[in-house]
């Protein structure tokens, strides 16, 4: 499944980051989860070898950031901002966990421009910066050591906008090629038949046994060479002399 | 809120992991999480300074952290076993997105050790140690880039278990003063009385202008001293003849 062209509405907002290591890593979570537009506002150092370096396979994201000045200059075509803390702080507008957030900030970006917004690794975002954003969320976490990593937060933000966007399910599993009903009734009577000629099973007062191996092996799922596997063991037990010679 | 003691019971299994930073970025992730048991399969490099540089706040986890041979070892008191792996392979047991698997972990780890599973930056998990799992989990990703760094990785993972524990609340806002209900009908009094004074309003027949001052302040969810400015300001442009002479 394709990334949802939408969540290129989506713009990951990192105001004076540090580190050129956690724009590689946020780069890296970004395109993880299908988004592309990165955008920092002031970095300590950019363009630098370490941002591309821990990008790995994300530095055309890296490449295409834009640098701009301030925060409002990053938010300006922006409907909505989303500012991530992980201090509670007295706000004009609440703060919400991230997860009770993203569905609104989905049905926006469905059509308009956001901004999720991370501040600096160690000062996080200034209330004036908090303050021009519209929303307010949290990563909740261990309050004796809530500091996540810039580029683990960044990857945990677009992580949940992803999965509430269903965007991406779970790789396809190589086929298997389960048995079919008839087949497995096929194994349920050969195994009936054979523990009848062996005397474990009076045909005439089965009791519970065949209800109880028809629940067993519905619960196995089991795959068509599985079936053929296990009539062939039951074959070879039932009709020992038809063993090949060695 | 303190985190439970019972993700105590549930380790992170770092396999042949090659950069001491990405332990570190781990054992971050881990306690920031509330989680704390790290065990590492024959690490290339460990102990290494880059593992507590990049674990900053949680150096106790990557200190307290146990080497083992094999990952047979480190499985060996657990009840269940996750396997993280960014493929969609064909396997005896199906993946699942650690989302849809994450209740069953916890249901577990409520009484006894479970581990979470994650191999080489580069290689992943092998078949061999993904079949000494009893789950197989992926990370829905991008399937352009399905890449997550093993920091982020576990990031991710460990999130979503404290998520589904429902362990951390967002943290708590410092308390408002919110205006009490006999507050905001002393405004709507003061405010109407103001608005018949001025003849604004005919007290005879008010329509529906109370109402709708109501539904107002309702929303707009008061502050006790955002009341007093109101009725200040009120008051003020009701008797301007009181303003303080200068």
């Amino acid at each position: 499944m394709k990334a949802k062209p939408w969540l290129r509405n989506v713009a990951v907002v990192l105001v004076r980051p540090s580190h050129p290591g956690n724009i590689g890593a946020a780069a890296r979570a970004l395109k993880t989860m299908g988004l592309a537009d990165l955008i920092l506002v002031a970095p300590r150092r950019f363009p630098q070898a370490d941002a591309r370096a821990m990008a790995a396979g994300a530095a055309d994201v890296v490449d295409a950031a834009r640098v701009v000045r301030s925060l409002a200059e990053a938010l300006a075509d922006r409907v909505l901002a989303v500012g991530f803390s992980s201090r509670g702080r007295d706000l004009s507008h609440p703060a919400l966990s991230w997860r009770e957030m993203v569905a609104e900030v989905l049905g926006k970006a469905r059509s308009e421009p956001v901004a999720l917004v991370f501040g600096n690794e160690t000062y996080g975002l200034s209330n004036e910066e908090l303050l021009a954003c519209q929303r307010f969320a949290t990563i909740p976490a261990n309050p004796a050591y809530p500091s996540l990593n810039l580029g683990a937060a960044v990857q945990v933000a677009c992580y949940e906008l992803a999965q509430a966007a269903n965007t991406f399910s779970p790789p396809p599993r190589s086929p298997r090629m389960m048995a079919t009903g008839a087949e497995i009734e096929g194994l349920h009577a050969h195994l009936m038949e054979a523990m009848a000629a062996s005397g474990f099973l009076d045909p005439a007062k089965p009791k519970r046994l065949p209800e109880r191996l028809r629940r067993l092996f519905a619960r196995a799922d089991l795959e068509r060479e599985e079936i053929d596997i296990l009539r062939g063991m039951i074959a070879s037990l039932s009709s020992p002399k038809k063993r090949k010679r060695t």
